[in-house]
C-alpha cells in the first residue's frame, strides 16, 4: 500500500507516465525547485551508499583480525566485530550522535538530537541520511580496538567499552573536529582543522584507545619469552585476512569520497587519491618487510594498503594524486617500522592496529597540513599537530582510565585457562572448525 | 563503436563539452522534460545499484548455511545457492514475471510479460530495471530453503523445487500483494495489506516452504537421539558463517531501501529503520542465548541479525526509527525461541530457516500495522493477519505437496551412504578441502 | 575545514535550506545548465560506484584462484592479486592510461596524459572519475594472468610481468579499441569493432596474456603422469572459490553496465542482459560437466558463469536479453570443453583461466556481432574476426616474448624444492593455515 504510494510518487518523474492533470504548470522557479530536489536526491543515494560501503568495512575487520589471530579465538572476533557494530549503532542512537552533531552551548559538545529527536514524521529527513552515515563512522571507530585487544579481552568487558567508545570518547571529540556539519561547530575545526574523512577522527581516536587497551591488558601468554623478546603468534587464516584486506580497500571507497555526504564532481579526486595511497603504501609496506625480513611478508603488504588508506583519510580532498602516492608511501614505511617499535617495547597488538591507525592516522593529518594543495604554512601545520596531540590526549586518556575502571570493577582480561583454551570455547561454547583436525604447527 | 555512441549521448549532458549547435533552444517546459529525465536516471541507478546488493545475499546465504553444517556437503551448498539464482533467474524470465506482475484479467495472476516481452527495442527499458530488481528478490525467496534442507536433498530434486518456486509459488503470491507495482493489482493490496519489501511476500514464503522441505524430508541421520532428543551437529565454519551474515546486512541495504525503486528521499527512514532493526535484533539474540545457555552464543547472535532484518521488511518504509528497534529486539527474543521449538517438535532445520525467515516475517508483518506511523487500527491488522494466515497456506500447503510429488516420483533424498559419505562427493564429486586433515570433534 | 565548504556548496542544492541572498535568479538557460550540472553528478556517481564494484572483483579473482589451487600456495595467490592491483594502480597512471586514451598522432597509442597530467587543480575533474574506471579495467586484465600461472611462478617475476601489462601491453591495445573514449580514435575502432565492456580488450588480452605464460612456464610437478596424461590437483577451498564467483559476478554489475560511463536508461539492459547470460553460463557448465562426468561438478559450472559473464560482456548493450541467455549457454558449454582440451595439450592452467577469459572472450566478441540488436552483416562479423585475432596476435605475442626474456633474464619459475614446499613459506615465509593439520588426501 505504502509502496504503491512511493511508486505513484516516483513515477510522477516519468515522462512517459506522468499525467498533466495534477501537475501544476511548470515555471523557471518551480524548474530551479526541482533541480534542487534532483540534486538533493542524488545526495541521499550517494551518501547512503557510501554508508553500506562503510557498513562492510565491519566484515573486513572481522576478518583480517579472526585471519591475524589463532583459530580458537575466532567466534570471539567474529562476535566482538558483530557487537560493537550492534551496540554502538544503538548507542549512537541514544546518546553519541546528539552528542557529536546536537546543538552545543559550550563548544565542548552537543546536547540535542538524542534518539533521532530533530527528526519529525513529515519533516526533513537527511537528519536520517546523515545520521546513517554518521554510525557506520563511529562504529568503525570502535571496531579497530578489537583487533589490538584480541585473544585475552573478558567478552562483557569488550561489550561495555565498545558502548562507551560509540556512546562518549568518540562523539566527543568528533564533535570538536566535525560538529558543524550539522549544527554547533567545534572549537579544533574553528582554528582550521583539516581532517576530511577522519584519519585523527576516527582512525587515530581508535588507534589511541587499542593503545590503551593493549597496554592495560598486558600481552598475551607466550608473546614474550623468558628473555623478553616478542615471539610471532602467526595467525590461523590468511587468506580470509587477504579478502578482509581487499573488503577494506572497498569500504573506503564510501568512507574517503562520502564524506562529501553530496553527489557531485569532488568524488572523482577523492576516489583517485584514495586508491593511489593505497596501492603506493601496499607496495612500501612490501618492499619494507622484504629488505628488513628477506622476504615479501603478507602481513607487512597488507598492513601497508592499510596504511596507505589512513593516512589519505584526512588529505583526501585537499592533496593532488601525485601527493597522495607520496603520503601513501610513507605510511606503508611507517607502519612496519612502528609495528616493530610496539613490538619491541611490550605493547601486544595482535594484528598492529595501533599502528596502522594510530600512528599512520596522525601521519595522514599531519601530511594533509604539508601536502595542502592549497598551500602549507606553519599555521596551518600547527593546527594539525594541536589535532592530532589533542585525539592522543583525548582517546588515550580516556581509555586508559575507562579501562583501569573496568578491570577493577568486571575484570578486563580472562583467565590464564580460558586463554590457553581458547575464548570460543570459554567464553561462546563454541568450535569456529568443528570438522577439521587443528593442531599448531608451534610446538 | 556502440560504446562510443552512448557516450556522446551521455556527453551532450556535460556542459563544458556540449555543443550549441545541435541542442533546441531550451524552454519551460523542456527544462521541466528534462528535470523528470534526470530523475527517472536516478531511479534506474538506485534501482539497479539496490539489485547487485540484494544479489550479493545469496554469497551471505551460501556462507552462512555452508557455515551452520558439515564440511562434507560444503560443496552442495555452494551448488545450491548457485544454481537455484542460476535456474530461479532463467525461470523468473520465462515464466514468473509474467505471473507476478503481467496483465492480469483475473485478479489472480498475470498473464503478459514471459520472457520480458513487454520490453521492445527501443521501447522504455523501465521494465527492464523492474525485472532486475524483482528478479533477485524472487531468488531470494528460493534459497531461503537451502538451509533448512542442507545436508540430506538430492541435488536434482532442489534443482527442480527451485524452478518451481520461482516460476509458480513466489511469482504467484507476489502478485497478490505487490502485482500493481507495476500493471494489475492483487486482491491482498486491495485490501490495504503493507508488506513494504516483504517479510510475507519474500521472507515468510521462503520460510514455510522451508518447513515444508524440512517435514517431508524428515531430520539428517543423528540429529535425534534413541531418546528422541535433538541432538546439536555443530557447523565446520563459523567464521564464514558471521561474514555471511555481514554480507546480508549489506544487502538488506538493497533489499529495503531498494524497495522504493525510485532514488528519493525516502529511502534514509528505511536505511536507518533497517540499521536499528538488526542492531537490536542481534543484541537480544545473544542476550536470550546468554540467559538459556549460559553463553553468549554466536549462532543464536547471527540470526538475532538477520531476525531483525527479517522482522523490519514489512515495515521499513512505515514506522519509526524507535519502533524499529522494538521489532528489532523482540525478532530476536522470538528467533530464539522459534529454533528451540522447531528443533523440540523434531523439525531438523539445519540453520534455522523457518525460524529466522517464516517465524519472523509474520513477526514483522503483523509488526507493520501494529506500528504504523500513521496509526493501527483494528482494521489494518486485520488484514495483516490475513496476509499472513494466507502466505502460509499458500506457501506451505503448494511446497508441502511439491515435495511429496518429488518424493514419490524421483526421490527428495539421498540414500543414507550418500548422507554418511557426504553430498560434496555422492553427488559433485568433490572436496571441499583437499588438503586439510578432516575429523569431527564428535565422538 | 575543506569538507565544511563542500557541504556548504552541497546545501545550496536543498531548497528547505539554501538563502536566496546569494543566489542569481535563475532563468531558462541556467536551469538547462543546472540540469546538465545534475546529470553530470549523477554520471560521476554511476560511474565511480561501477569502479568499485569492478575493484571488488580483485577478491573474487584471488579467491577463486586461491581455492581451486593447494593450500600451500594460498598466501603467494593473494599476495599476487593484491600486488598487480597495487602495481597496476600505479603502472597505469605513470604510462598506462596516457598510452591508452591520451592524443595519438599516429593512431596507435596516446602521448599525453601520463601521471594523470590531463587534470589540472581546478579543472574538470572528469579524466579522474575516467581514469579511476578504466584502472581497475586494466587491473583486471592483469589479474587474470595470475591463475594460470599459480602455483610456480617466481613472485618477483609476476611482479615484473604485471608492472609491463598494466603500463604497456593492455593499454596499447585498449587504445586501438577504445582510445577515442576520451581522445584521440584508434584504428580497430574506426573499423566499426564492437567491444562494449572488453570481452576482447580485457578479458582476451588477459586470456591470451594467461596462455604464453602457462606455456612458457610449463606444466607443475605432477600435472602429468608417466603417461603424459593429465591428473588432476584438487583445489584445497572450494567454498572459497565459490563466494569468489559471487563476488565477481556482483562485480561484473559494475565491468559491463559501469561502461556507459554514464547514469542512464541504457545500463538496465545492459544489467539484465549480464545476469541472464551467467545464469545460462552457469546452468550449461553444470549440465556438460553432468554430462561427460557425470556428476555435476562445481568447477564447471563455477567456470561456466564466468564464461557467460565474459561471453556477455561484448554485447551487453546491444544484444537483446534472449540472445544473451543463447551467448551465455553457448559460452558455458564452450568453456569445458576448451578446459579439457588445453589439460590435453599439457598447457597446465590450474583455474582455466585461459578457457574463461581467452575463449569465451573471443567467443563474446564474435557473438556481439552475430547478434547484433541492429542486424548482424558479414561485414560487421568480419570486423569482429580481425579483432579477436588482432587481440591474440598482440597479446599472445608481447607476452610469450616477455616471458621468454624475464625467464631468460631472472628466471620466471621457482625451483622444484621451491614448488614442492609452496610458495607460501618458499617466497613470503609464512603459513596459510597454521592452526590446522594439513596433509592431502592424495597418496
Amino acid at each position: 500500500m505504502k509502496k504503491k504510494l512511493l511508486l505513484a510518487l516516483a513515477l510522477l518523474a516519468v515522462p512517459a507516465i506522468a499525467f498533466g492533470a495534477e501537475e501544476a504548470v511548470p515555471t523557471i522557479a518551480s524548474n530551479a525547485e526541482a533541480i534542487k530536489g534532483v540534486q538533493t536526491h542524488l545526495d541521499y543515494v550517494w551518501t547512503l551508499v557510501a554508508a553500506a560501503l562503510v557498513f562492510f568495512m565491519q566484515a573486513g575487520f572481522a576478518m583480517v583480525e579472526a585471519g591475524f589471530t589463532r583459530a580458537k579465538n575466532a567466534i570471539n572476533i567474529m562476535m566482538k566485530n558483530l557487537m560493537d557494530f550492534a551496540v554502538g549503532s544503538i548507542a549512537f542512537w541514544l546518546v553519541g550522535f546528539g552528542l557529536m552533531f546536537g546543538v552545543t552551548t559550550t563548544g565542548w559538545f552537543g546536547t540535542t538530537g538524542f534518539m533521532l529527536s530533530d527528526f519529525t514524521v513529515g519533516g526533513d529527513p537527511w537528519v536520517l541520511a546523515f545520521w546513517m552515515f554518521q554510525c557506520v563512522f563511529a562504529a568503525t571507530a570502535a571496531t579497530i580496538v578489537s583487533g589490538a585487544m584480541a585473544e585475552r579481552t573478558k567478552f562483557v568487558s569488550y561489550l561495555l567499552y565498545s558502548a562507551v567508545i560509540s556512546a562518549f570518547i568518540y562523539p566527543i571529540f568528533g564533535s570538536w573536529a566535525w560538529g558543524s556539519l550539522f549544527h554547533g561547530g567545534g572549537w579544533l575545526e574553528k582554528m582550521g582543522f583539516i581532517d576530511f574523512a577522519g584519519s585523527t577522527v576516527v582512525h587515530s581516536i581508535g588507534g589511541w584507545a587499542a593503545l590503551a587497551g593493549a597496554i592495560v591488558l598486558g600481552p598475551r601468554l607466550g608473546k614474550y619469552g623468558k628473555d623478553g623478546k616478542p615471539r610471532a603468534i602467526p595467525g590461523h587464516n590468511i587468506p580470509m585476512a587477504a579478502v578482509g584486506v581487499f573488503i577494506l580497500w572497498l569500504g573506503w571507497f564510501g568512507f574517503n569520497p562520502g564524506s562529501t555526504t553530496a553527489g557531485n564532481k569532488d568524488i572523482a579526486m577523492i576516489f583517485v587519491n584514495t586508491n593511489l595511497a593505497a596501492a603506493a603504501g601496499c607496495i612500501m609496506g612490501m618492499l619494507t618487510s622484504w629488505i628488513i625480513f628477506k622476504k615479501a611478508e603478507i602481513g607487512m603488504s597488507l598492513n601497508g594498503a592499510l596504511a596507505g588508506l589512513v593516512g589519505i583519510t584526512a588529505g583526501c580532498a585537499n592533496v593532488t594524486p601525485g601527493s597522495s602516492i607520496v603520503i601513501g608511501a610513507i605510511a606503508g614505511v611507517l607502519v612496519v617500522l612502528a609495528v616493530l617499535f610496539f613490538d619491541r617495547i611490550g605493547v601486544d597488538d595482535p594484528v598492529g592496529a595501533v599502528s596502522v591507525h594510530g600512528v599512520c592516522g596522525a601521519w595522514g593529518t599531519l601530511a594533509a597540513g604539508l601536502f595542502n594543495i592549497e598551500g602549507a604554512t606553519s599555521a596551518i601545520v600547527g593546527v594539525q599537530l594541536i589535532g592530532i596531540a589533542t585525539a592522543f590526549a583525548w582517546s588515550f586518556g580516556t581509555c586508559f582510565i575507562l579501562f583501569k575502571i573496568i578491570k577493577a570493577v568486571i575484570g578486563l582480561r580472562v583467565t590464564e585457562e580460558e586463554e590457553m583454551e581458547g575464548l570460543d570455547i570459554a567464553e561462546h561454547g563454541g568450535h569456529s572448525y568443528f570438522d577439521f583436525q587443528m593442531g599448531s604447527k608451534q610446538a
